[in-house]
């Protein structure tokens, strides 16, 4: 079933279990049907991968502190799983995922129902975190519009007519593998050549500027504990960095080609640029927009928007108040 | 409101005229609400470029020509209009088009309806032509589904859950002029650089064989009065022409690089190509799926279709029965 606004009929008292297993955190929470993020339990990933039974297992007790300190009033009545890589929604099942090692053919759903005693659905991590900034963050107002995280990799979600778009298989939105075309020739996690991922995941951000660094430029970077990442670089543009500011640029030149394709073949109104990366999004925005503006066919730039989602590891928790009310929790 | 199926309650002896203007030729037709083609009269535009008073004159003595000659059983009732560049649908505008010099803000379905006594709609050509492909042609049978017309330019129509797809804009699924990515430097009529268009229209077709031609390479082709087109090119490639398939595969990777987007986005499973490019089918195919297949995230090679248009000319004609059925008429 299409997730849908919740209803106002329905009591905002009402409460969901909700987990975002990501490839370095996973963020539990509790949240109410409107999208109000009542209490969150975020633990880092096992150092050495973490099975399915042991991880499972540890999120089935972090869910059993956030019931037990919910007030009477917040009862969960459903839970909501984001995963990564590749699952299957309507059968509940992760069939496999790079950043969920050991993980095939996990009937997760069924797994984590039988051990709370509630109904549970599953969901791509790109989709909750779409469904939570339409609902309740960056992507409100506007029905048709696309969620891009730039994280260890980048996903995306699709929002049309109001409504999360599956298409025909078992995931859409999977804007992180388009290529880039022939001048990209970095090669990708998935083993294929120049796609989006390899210039604009925030894993391509700390290794473009590793480049630079290597190749002897110029740059206010002095190596340190913290080593290179989106949130340093970020800080370094704002500093007037020559580095990080080129960098950026890279990343909104490859993210306005791609979603110049996206704004054209879907006429949507609204991007939300989420994720850690988008820490740096004051730099990547323009680039980006200066691109999209040559190559917008369907709007006038001033027409469309390209946003910092606000939600930040909130989204997805969010969403799942989205997910589970049009599952009929 | 979007188009639907014709309902097997509306009877199939209703009919609409309809018409296609394209930007050689003009083809007018009575079609069934079922979608068959019940009479077609196709006629070449003025050289030298034709007002809209003028052209709209002589596609409205075309249309009570084909009046004339139904049958009782099929008098038409409403008309639908297939126009290039840009539209406004709802307002029924022909806002401006580079294939219709000097016509701006026509409002082209007043003028019509109020010669013939007839409601009129206007849509976008190449969405008509998708339209007509999924109910009557090679688009039958799945509901999210892309329809590119390989013309003087390149066109697309989306079908998304069963219905035609437009967005917050008034346009969709203009993938002509998606960018194919730094490495390409053509200059496309559009004014930009390296759209899609570029390399995979009818023209970009000849003039690939032109430069082929131009730097003394082997080929079969002898200069001939009827130059360097698609079709020439179609059967020079059944002859082993190395040119020809050349400028083939060349189109081929171009819509595989631009189509797995559009199919890891979306989530579709199956792409209609027409339009007169896609005479050159089976040398277009091949490469087309060998990129699809290294690039398709979304689902697997054999799950997904390209295939050839079945309706050619008569697709619009074909969708303006769907479209005057889900206007009501």
């Amino acid at each position: 079933m299409p997730p849908t606004r919740p209803s106002k009929k329905q009591s905002d008292q009402d409460s969901f279990l909700s987990v975002d297993i990501g490839g370095t955190n996973v963020t539990c929470g509790l949240v109410s049907r409107g999208g109000a993020v009542l209490a969150t339990d975020i633990f880092p990933r096992a150092k050495g991968g973490d099975g399915p039974d042991e991880l499972i297992g540890t999120i089935v007790g972090r869910f059993k502190k956030l019931w037990a300190a919910a007030d009477e009033a917040h009862r969960p009545t459903a839970v909501a799983i984001g995963a990564p890589g590749w699952i299957k929604p309507k059968e509940g099942v992760v069939v496999n995922a790079p950043n969920l090692a050991g993980w095939v053919d996990v009937p997760i759903t069924q797994i984590m129902s039988q051990a709370l005693g509630l109904p549970a659905m599953l969901e791509n991590d790109s989709n909750l975190y779409a469904l939570g900034e339409w609902l309740a963050g960056a992507g409100r107002g506007s029905d048709n519009q696309i969620t891009v995280t730039l994280g260890t990799g980048v996903g995306a979600g699709l929002i049309l007519n109001g409504q999360l778009w599956s298409g025909s298989f078992t995931s859409a939105a999977e804007i992180g593998h388009i290529p880039l075309g022939p001048a990209h020739r970095v090669k990708c996690g998935c083993g294929r050549i120049g796609c989006l991922e390899t210039v604009a995941s925030a894993t391509a951000m700390a290794r473009m500027a590793r480049e630079w660094l290597d190749s002897g430029r110029e740059t206010l970077y002095a190596d340190s504990a913290e080593g290179l990442n989106a949130q340093v670089l970020a800080e370094l543009a704002e500093k007037g960095d020559a580095m990080s500011i080129h960098v950026f640029r890279e990343v909104g030149v490859a993210l306005g080609q791609i979603l110049s394709g996206v704004f054209n073949l879907l006429s949507l109104e609204r991007a939300v640029l989420g994720g850690g990366g988008a820490g740096a999004f004051q730099f990547i925005k323009d680039p980006l927009l200066e691109y999209l503006e040559t190559r917008l066919v369907t709007a006038k730039i001033h027409e469309i928007q390209v946003v910092k989602g606000t939600l930040g590891t909130n989204a997805p928790l969010v969403g799942a108040a989205v997910l589970l009310t049009a599952g009929g929790y």
